[in-house]
């Protein structure tokens, strides 16, 4: 079966999971969406959320379920267990950390070097337990100004994927843009 | 006075404002706070909400008292009207749209030729109006997939001020960051 985004993946080989800490039942649901959403479509292969949340996980399921590809939306517990067993690298994106793009290289450099190109991209709500600090391999920043992890997260695959990820096709997709200068054009997909 | 951003803005001499359709009280709020705020941090000069919601003004506003710049956030009844009057070319950010890149290549070529270099990039909530894909000059696609209006936007001004934005220095800022590769450094800044 071909993956979703195989062009993308392939010229670059990353596999990339994000995970969103401290997330907030109700008070986070929105973002959390997003954040899914934006994992999804900028080319990450899957969403681990820190405490389970039904109505998140449904909301993002269904966006793939209609829109395609293979993305994941799981949860776990003990978010640093599942960060200390991850076998590859640890990026945390916060406003405090070093300035993109001298850390991209950095990463790039590191990923190029190993075999399995695992990268977990840790993305914090409002307050973020301290110790991530020190478990992350980078602390990166998209900005040292205050905005959104959802901007940041964005920011970060795009210039991680340079770009390619934004029109790269999904298998399985029931429903398909047409991207157009005026109005909606939405497609019913049948190959795949 | 020096301005906010002067390097960005003097290398591309662009003015971006940002409107906001569709803000609904106390759903929007979260999500409308993040557009503010990713406004300020990637370079555009203002906000403005299409209805009033004091709690999201008063949240962006603190942001800048304390982090500095002169980003201004206010609020329109009538949108259609201030779409109608804006002199400047207008950009409608949406799933539907045509591609980002080959788009900003024909509104950087647009507002090369004006004087006032005033675009107004609009984002839109769940449900927009369908007169804004006409009343638009442009309506631009960051992706043709669902997710988020808050990743649109940013991706979008970090391709307009091409990275530029990301790291430039905000005016009468009370706190500023020390980037690092662990832990939090903020200095409490003092000069300007």
């Amino acid at each position: 079966m071909v993956r979703a985004k195989e062009a993308t993946r392939s010229a670059l080989d990353i596999d990339v999971t994000v995970l969103r800490l401290g997330h907030r039942l109700v008070r986070d649901e929105r973002i959390s969406t997003h954040i899914g959403l934006v994992s999804r479509a900028f080319g990450a292969r899957s969403l681990v959320l820190t405490g389970a949340d039904d109505h998140t996980v449904d909301s993002i399921r269904r966006v793939r379920d209609s829109w395609g590809g293979e993305f994941e939306v799981s949860y776990v517990k003990n978010w640093k267990e599942f960060v200390n067993k991850w076998k590859g690298t640890v990026v945390h994106l916060t406003m405090y950390g070093e300035n993109l793009d001298e850390c991209l290289n950095k990463i790039r450099k590191e990923l190029g070097l190993k075999e399995r190109k695992a990268l977990l991209l840790v993305v914090g709500a409002e307050k973020v337990p301290p110790q991530i600090y020190s478990e992350a391999n980078y602390n990166v920043s998209v900005g040292n100004q205050p905005h959104s992890e959802v901007a940041a997260l964005a920011v970060f695959l795009d210039r991680l994927f340079m770009g390619g990820e934004l029109y790269s096709t999904f298998v399985k997709a029931k429903l398909r843009i047409k991207p157009s200068a005026r109005g909606k054009k939405v497609e019913i997909a049948n190959e795949d």
